[in-house]
């Protein structure tokens, strides 16, 4: 097929031609004053990004592994952790607490809506003697296109010592996230999101609290080791060997998004939300987040009479060269998601649509020919900051 | 200054053109048929660089991660390790090991020599109730430009059925590895090194009777699961979201070493050694390691007098924009090291002795300008095949 793919996933994003280019530098030594430098240029980028004047490490891993890295640093074998999911990430978070020894409680919301503050609030009451350590939550769920308000997630936990422990490696970048100001202790993010550069990095943003319970923490661990990472920081190294052109591509995507301003992102991916979902309401189809706790990175859409969603997707692919994701696990074929996130065009996403609808009426739907991309562009019209 | 900089570190290594190219390829669903195509093809390129017909996994990580892996997945906590080191990798395998509750006797050699397998054979029928689960050992030490004969190793082990467990980081591709022919268990290595592509990837290879004990291994790890690795592998997927530009750049980097072929590549990089050497001895300077000992990928020069080599590193770097490595902990200052490894050219070598004939004589030290070239050139003159 003509032209390059449409690849609407939440993660990996495309790539920009800038950030593309930065990423053919030559090698350089990894523990030389110009790495030094691209080093403490992206982490000071990275952490204006989460709002935060505290710790942050750069791992080569994926986002997974900067979720491993706050449990292994940050909970020992035998506490207590209070896991709230709403999808499969919140699930993963959860399992990897428990892996590595942690009693954990799970909390669990239905799939497709945010994890309620007060139920929250209750399991936190119940704990007088203070047991549990931490909180993990996911920022913004991927399965299921939902968020989490973490912010009254936090108040929600009162005056209670618990580290807040965040999953944002989808949320960050996408979606408001205030990590100082919010009261979040450790904060887990990756380069394939909105920071729109190829998958491979892993950060870790932490609070000096986290860090002093580190100091008391005995879990197993070695790769991950938080002293470590910032002993070598200290020199503007890393650990161990960087995943160098990815830290290209960073300190590339950094000044683009510095340039754009965070709150300027954020307001992006809020009007992507708005405009694909009117546009795949107008069509007549559902939505699966609630509104307001939908994701403003990716939409998750049900397929008609419960089932065919993936059949919808091999449709987008064959004729259009259009990627988007399938459901996870029990949502496999009853959804697909469309990711907005990252370095997309507006337009880009009027052309889904359109080819969406196409799909869809071509597949045996009553879909009104423009109904989608005419909500579409009245959304375009309309939204002009 | 004018021109590219000589790279010659022991990892990362210069990137051929036509790797770098790859890697500009848009971003790919990485769960869809066009990932698990290179995945699958990679896999098999990387297996016949072990030689080795059995387990592979890529992770997204350094090669300490992969050192990592193999002790998460196959050491127990409570299980005796036999660690051999003859420097700071060797150091770090025990460290690891050490760190997930094994019980680690150290076997360690002087700097710049080789493990006696005779001292390996006799650590190893002391063991007589076989309590010794792992021997873990370091292929190439680039600490030291010294190797460990992995063969004569095995033999020493006997009968004895402890794993066999290889850090192969910087050995692998640029010095003769035979995984199977070997018998070695477990072997670890990564990407920036004779696979010439930038650092991110690290590789895991495996034999059977590893994954059988690793079925009942007990310690903690999430992140680098081999059962999950494997689950997904056999869908044509990695359990985590893969470094995706860097999966290009093997696939490439894999095409040109297979086109090479590997016993090719390994003299290759015997040719360089020697070349190397013997102009560094006509230099009238000495070598840390021992002639049968001395690594195909990074040769350790001792600075004359005992000191002074980050004198002549900075040198180097300042006057003719070659950077070459220092020595580690305590061989800080007293050696440095000049890799050869991977995409260098012959010629390349020929100007960095010459560059370092001429700041070996401005630093004040007694050299005949042109011996160190005139034995090179010598040498290519032989160096035929």
């Amino acid at each position: 097929m003509i032209g390059q793919q449409y690849l609407l996933l939440p993660g990996p994003t495309p790539i920009p031609e800038r950030v593309q280019q930065a990423m053919n530098r030559p090698m350089i030594n990894h523990r030389g004053p110009e790495f030094r430098d691209i080093l403490l240029e992206v982490n000071r980028g990275v952490k204006s990004i989460y709002g935060t004047d505290h710790n942050l490490l750069i791992y080569p891993s994926s986002g997974t592994g900067a979720l491993e890295a706050s449990i292994v640093n940050f909970i020992s074998p035998g506490d207590k952790v209070l896991a709230i999911s709403i999808g499969v990430f919140g699930d993963r978070f959860a399992s990897i607490a428990q892996n590595f020894g942690a009693q954990v409680e799970k909390l669990s919301f239905k799939w497709g809506q945010g994890a309620d503050p007060n139920v929250v609030r209750e399991a936190i009451s119940k704990d007088k003697e203070k047991r549990i350590k931490a909180v993990v939550v996911t920022h913004n769920e991927t399965s299921t296109g939902t968020y989490n308000d973490i912010k009254a997630i936090k108040e929600a936990m009162q005056d209670h010592p618990a580290l807040l422990m965040v999953d944002c490696v989808s949320g960050l970048g996408a979606l408001e996230f205030q990590m100082d100001a919010w009261g979040v202790d450790v904060a887990l993010s990756g380069s394939q999101k909105a920071f729109m550069i190829p998958p491979g990095l892993g950060f870790m943003a932490f609070s000096d609290r986290a860090l002093k319970i580190h100091g008391q923490n005995n879990n197993h661990r070695f790769y991950w080791d938080v002293t470590e990472g910032l002993k070598y920081l200290e020199k503007g190294q890393t650990a161990f060997t960087p995943a160098i052109s990815l830290f290209y591509g960073l300190q590339e995507a950094l000044s683009m998004m510095l340039a754009e301003g965070v709150d300027n992102i954020i307001k992006r991916h809020l009007r992507y939300r708005n405009m694909v979902r009117s546009a795949i309401r107008a069509m007549g189809m559902d939505l699966l987040a609630a509104e307001e706790q939908a994701s403003t990175a990716v939409t998750a859409v049900l397929a008609p009479g419960g089932a065919g969603a993936n059949q919808i997707r091999s449709r987008m692919l064959n004729r259009f060269n259009i990627v988007v994701a399938g459901g996870q696990q029990e949502l496999d074929d009853v959804m697909f998601r469309l990711g907005h996130l990252g370095y997309v065009r507006e337009l880009d996403l009027l052309a889904v649509i359109a080819a969406l609808e196409i799909v869809m009426l071509e597949s045996g739907f009553k879909v009104e020919l423009g109904a989608g991309v005419n909500q579409a562009q009245k959304f375009m019209l309309r939204a002009e900051d």
